[in-house]
């Protein structure tokens, strides 16, 4: 099939590389020229403005949109979506949060555009040979764009989901699992090191990848880590989020669902955001308070 | 090889076919004569009593003991010590605590008897087709006794994890992060479960065993629960435990390492066995007391 691929950075250069793979016709958009340079490089057709990426496909277009969430993508859709026609499709594959993709979907399908929220998993290996897609939006207009997915995804890798929104509610909830998975996995090598014990968390890393319980990608993607570190030693634990677990949590609020795991995986990297912190002041005020416990001097 | 098998319930008995299958000899004992009869069918030599099975192992010999930690393996040790041989062999492949593998080894190792703890993961699949083996003990005996565990691990499936007690201190830990990756991965399930959408689990659990970031044996099992019983409608959520990660998060206090979504996951299993609860009562009173909230009679 033929469609446009506007944002070429890390994800939607190599899913535009995956498309044209599987003999895919991409025209590729991107604010960055040198992008859309090394995707023509490729085999894309290089389209140097939005405009003219949607005059150079036949209606019904199809539109895949991989930039940032939040103002990138709105900034995209609101300069697309005047020069589109009914019965045009777009693709949000970021990770916009489910509620912003049923406020799009509402906006787009009103003036006759479909609109689909597709999560994507699988990190940049799995754009580019093959991820994991969770699809929310029309199920009959899926159908007609499904080839697109049978090619780009590994084998039983994408899922309708459903109606709009659903999409991006499953990859939302997927990454919240991530992080309680991640801490888990993370938890148990802090165990391992203070030990008495002298493992080889490489190895003990790789014997839990193969024929355990717990194997997984992210055991393997341990198990590389620690090849390339072996105790860690030039990695600060200071663990970032983009976003997505607070949403997971803050959904979990919204529905009264018990995610405790989840929540604490996320309090967990706000923890190890900062050095000092203010609530281990206060106890340790207050146990000096009531029991003459010395505290520690910040000087 | 050759080799004793003591205990051949579910997880000894496909141990010893998977020996037998890669054409090691093995002596299987029980205390039920039936399950001794049903291995002695698959070509295993039937041994009526722990000390037929010791004389008819020749020394150095080799007897692994596949029986509930605890009581058990001790009244098993406590019968075969006094039979054995300087140089013999003890492996002790259950879900023994590892402060318990360290003094048995320490006992075994003044009779001059090398012991092994060894923790076994995969399930009873694992054991019959390739499991997963974490070992503790000598390691010059051990590579003695190496090519057993090339036979009957899957490939990279095993790994010499140092002296005593490192075998079962890992198994512990993966259990632990066993606790916390399903309980991740359930409220996951639970925050769908709530959610808006109509979601087919056994197809989510597909699309998430398939290119995703948390792709894995855990979430196939997910997959095929949900195959069986699309909502789970024939299943209480109530989560037992068998001990293992209550130790993880023992040895977690023990060590001041932390480990708080392990311990979560384990107290959300006592919650799960409690139809009311003691701490719910304390709050509904107390909102009671200071609010004039009301509270639900238990009649």
């Amino acid at each position: 099939m033929k469609l446009g691929m506007i944002g070429l950075g890390k994800m939607g250069y190599n899913l535009a590389l995956n498309l044209l793979k599987h003999n895919h016709e991409v025209v590729a958009y991107d604010m960055d020229h040198r992008s859309i340079e090394k995707a023509a490089e490729k085999g894309a057709l290089p389209a140097p403005s939005l405009e003219e990426l949607v005059s150079s496909l036949s209606t019904p277009r199809i539109i895949w949109i991989m930039v940032p969430a939040g103002r990138a993508l709105h900034s995209v859709i609101d300069t697309l979506s005047p020069l589109l026609d009914e019965g045009d499709i777009i693709i949000d594959g970021g990770n916009s949060h489910y509620k912003d993709s049923l406020s799009l979907a509402d906006q787009l399908n009103k003036q006759g555009v479909y609109f689909f929220d597709i999560g994507t998993s699988g990190g940049i290996e799995g754009a580019g040979h093959g991820g994991c897609f969770m699809i929310g939006g029309d199920e009959t207009v899926f159908r007609s764009i499904e080839p697109i997915f049978k090619d780009i995804a590994v084998d039983k890798g994408y899922l309708y989901a459903g109606k709009n929104g659903s999409g991006h509610f499953l990859k939302m909830v997927h990454n919240g699992i991530e992080y309680g998975m991640m801490q888990a996995i993370a938890e148990g090598f802090e165990i391992l090191d203070k030990s008495p014990f002298n493992f080889d968390y490489e190895e003990v890393a790789r014997v839990w990848s193969n024929g355990s319980v717990i194997r997984g990608w992210l055991m393997e993607l341990t198990e590389s880590a620690f090849s390339k570190d072996a105790k860690l030693n030039n990695i600060r634990g200071v663990m970032n989020s983009s976003g997505e677990g607070k949403w997971t949590v803050e959904t979990a609020l919204d529905l009264q669902a018990n995610a405790p795991i989840i929540a604490m995986s996320l309090f967990m990297r706000y923890r190890s955001l900062d050095t000092d912190t203010f609530h281990g002041k206060v106890v340790a005020a207050l146990r000096n308070e009531f029991g003459g416990h010395a505290v520690e001097s910040t000087e």
